[in-house]
């Protein structure tokens, strides 16, 4: 899936932009004719959570696009100004309400066509008062044999999912590194 | 330390940008009054490694700004088409030309105020083969006494050293999550 890039004009001059690898560099750019800026695109984070409390975890159901109707952790793009850990506890309140304590990173995903590095944290739910935001129909617990497998938004959320019912299991929880192909 | 956006014009259209929160959202983005574009700005990701042969980790003395001089890991910016992983063989490859095989991820550390991730990998080199490219005046291998402390270009290559030199003492490699403050 190759995706074309959107820049066509400077955002420093507005000029029409050219493509072409600038000096010591590698790669085409978009490079400005007139002043000479160079455009970098390079991919951006997800971060989100995996909310638990007891048996179950936290899934939230997109009221937006893509994958409307579909299941996910709460997560989204890490934004200019917070850490990891801070943007996955805000996406966290703003899509689900819930009140979480931050566990260790557990998912570090690449997903290079969509341009994207997935980070989850484990989380600790606090209480199970829930209050989700204009994203979310709905948000709420699932036990293992509960879960929507085959109603997912994600491949880094079934990913996540499954490494964490899994190192639960196991009796103990790692760092998983991996790539949605 | 604030940076300023370098957005001024849409990238689209060319059209100066305005400055507002779109619908649905819920802070200031660059927004087209002509077309409409929303112009993201996101932290970004560094890649890199800590090559290592027998009791010694490879560095790199910069030969560009920032920190022209003093000794880095080899890192750089992840691109577009590339897992994480890929990105920080790539740095190992352009900067110090060694051949390496990845291990683990090692460190990921925020650094929120420079809008970045850095994300590093520990790493076997094959041979002592170095060929370092333009972006690096000499790479050497150091053993932990003879590593250059006060000449390190940047904190997090200092944190990645010291979490490297503290689990192979204790003998066990971990995956460490932290911050620049």
């Amino acid at each position: 899936m190759f995706t074309p890039s959107r820049i066509k004009h400077c955002r420093v001059c507005g000029t029409e932009v050219a493509w072409r690898v600038p000096p010591g560099d590698n790669r085409d750019r978009a490079v400005c004719p007139a002043c000479g800026e160079i455009h970098y695109e390079n991919p951006i984070n997800v971060v989100g959570t995996v909310p638990v409390w007891d048996e179950s975890v936290l899934l939230c159901r997109r009221n937006i696009e893509p994958r409307y109707g579909l299941w996910t952790l709460p997560a989204g793009f890490l934004e200019l100004g917070e850490s990891t850990a801070e943007g996955a506890l805000r996406e966290t309140d703003e899509e689900a309400g819930a009140h979480i304590e931050l566990q260790g990173l557990f998912t570090v995903l690449d997903v290079v066509r969509a341009r994207q590095v997935h980070l989850f944290y484990r989380a600790s739910m606090l209480d199970t008062h829930l209050a989700p935001g204009p994203e979310t129909i709905e948000a709420r617990l699932f036990r293992e044999h509960e879960v929507p497998w085959d109603e997912l938004a994600f491949r880094t959320v079934r990913m996540t999912l499954e490494h964490f019912f899994a190192d639960r299991r196991a009796g103990a929880f790692g760092v998983h590194v991996g790539h949605v192909a």
